[in-house]
């Protein structure tokens, strides 16, 4: 199953995809958040949807972030070789974690807005696993019952904030427009092998990001298990697993950063793609 | 006002505080949450509360933390000069800020657990600032609109997954029952000069941290201002302004931890005081 949000932003309504086209199941569900994550929710939809004539949306309505607003969006940092390579960080002993603010989150084609005094801002394509049961101690073995569904999500970070204003890179990572998400968390059975998904992001047409989850330093299981060693994750929290090489921080020569007016695009396999237009801070 | 909420885990309900006594305003009051905080709420709780006779609670009810799970709670790090001195830290040249999950709250007088695998749990006392205004871009001057009220807060940090888990001091900050908050929230008429007072922790009866916020480094309308440069704040969120000296990592000749059946007492002036008491992680 598909699952989106759809409506002006802070009115979404919850529907799904199917065969292409988009469904309101908002007689269903009230949102797609903790209580709809812990529960059977998602195999009751599954089995209502088959039963009924929904109304279907146009293409042309907004999508919203496909999940309410999560307790926690936990990042993992150079979880590709070849991302640790070109920002000269070594290959991490153990995943490094961070934290990006929850009101990061838009909509997967909305705009990404750069922050006041920004000269930095950066881009990330990134596989987000959606948490579906409340995990604290998990094993490798266990961890995948533990999962909702994936989505795509773009970890914009200003680098000058994240790197350069003293300490804890979370300063970089939680600027409004920030997070990306979407257009629509895939449940498991949508995905033959997650650790085997094409990831891509283009900055004006131009390929700059062209990896492979294969290539994940730690892979999802122990990612989950990992982190439910230092925290409790709950129904609706996203887990973003790191992106590969060809972020602006890596470009050769020189970094280069988006300007207003720049399109970015990205995409994972069976996850969908999206598109931000760049714009400055309108004061 | 002084905002409580009481009832066991989970179903807590919100009160209040007048003249040392507690009453129930569940009648007015759904929750302390981003919607409460955000209108007129407070003032009209205020104005109703004098013409009504409030059902009393008694004082052995259990108090959870006084408000709801919120967006986020930032934590400022090494905001006490002698806090930073006897970490061997030096003095930040601007605030640095990390996030604690908001999985980690628990009500001001629950048990401390001792996370699996923790060897080096410490206690922080800090003075938290809740939000009762989204503030984004916020200059000093307009600063002290953006708050609601402010709170006491043990930022409990497991120094091990803090410091020596790979960078971001994240994993060591969010564990389950790491921040107590409570036992109330003091609307801001209530605090005389809130950079004038005295914060203090003991363990098993012991003075280990004795401070005072008038030794903040970076005071509150400053890191109201400051972090809303980089992120949005939303009604209900926390600020963790930071500990004073006297920290386990900091105890000479050598640092020293919290074991099962030790006692944290910790107050502040006009915010009350909490006490944990620190178990071992039951199987």
């Amino acid at each position: 199953m598909k699952l989106i949000k759809f409506g002006k932003p802070g009115q979404e309504k919850p529907g799904v995809i199917i065969n292409e086209k988009r469904y309101d199941v908002s007689h269903l569900v009230k949102d797609y958040d903790e209580n709809f994550f812990s529960g059977d929710a998602i195999e009751n939809l599954k089995a209502e949807i088959n039963t009924q004539n929904l109304p279907e949306i146009s293409l042309d309505e907004r999508l919203g972030s496909p999940l309410a607003r999560p307790s926690k969006i936990i990042c993992v940092g150079l979880n590709y070789k070849d991302h640790a390579a070109e920002t000269n960080a070594p290959i991490p002993q153990e995943p490094i974690l961070f934290f990006k603010a929850t009101t990061a989150i838009v909509g997967p084609n909305d705009d990404l807005i750069i922050p006041k005094n920004s000269t930095k801002t950066d881009w990330e394509v990134e596989l987000g696993i959606v948490i579906g049961k409340k995990a604290s101690y998990i094993s490798e073995e266990n961890a995948l019952e533990h999962v909702a569904g994936y989505v795509l999500h773009n970890d914009y970070s200003e680098r000058a904030f994240q790197l350069e204003r003293n300490g804890q890179w979370v300063k970089g990572k939680s600027c409004d427009t920030f997070a990306p998400i979407g257009p629509f968390i895939a449940t498991p059975d949508e995905i033959e092998d997650v650790h085997n998904l094409r990831l891509w992001l283009k900055v004006n047409g131009q390929m700059l990001q062209n990896g492979n989850t294969s290539n994940l330093i730690f892979n999802i299981p122990f990612l989950i298990s990992y982190i439910s060693q230092f925290m409790t994750l709950l129904p609706g929290d996203v887990i973003s697993t790191g992106t590969p090489a060809g972020v602006g921080l890596g470009q050769k020569p020189e970094p280069w950063y988006l300007k207003p007016g720049d399109v970015v695009e990205l995409g994972i396999d069976g996850l969908g793609s999206s598109a931000q237009k760049v714009k400055a801070y309108d004061e």
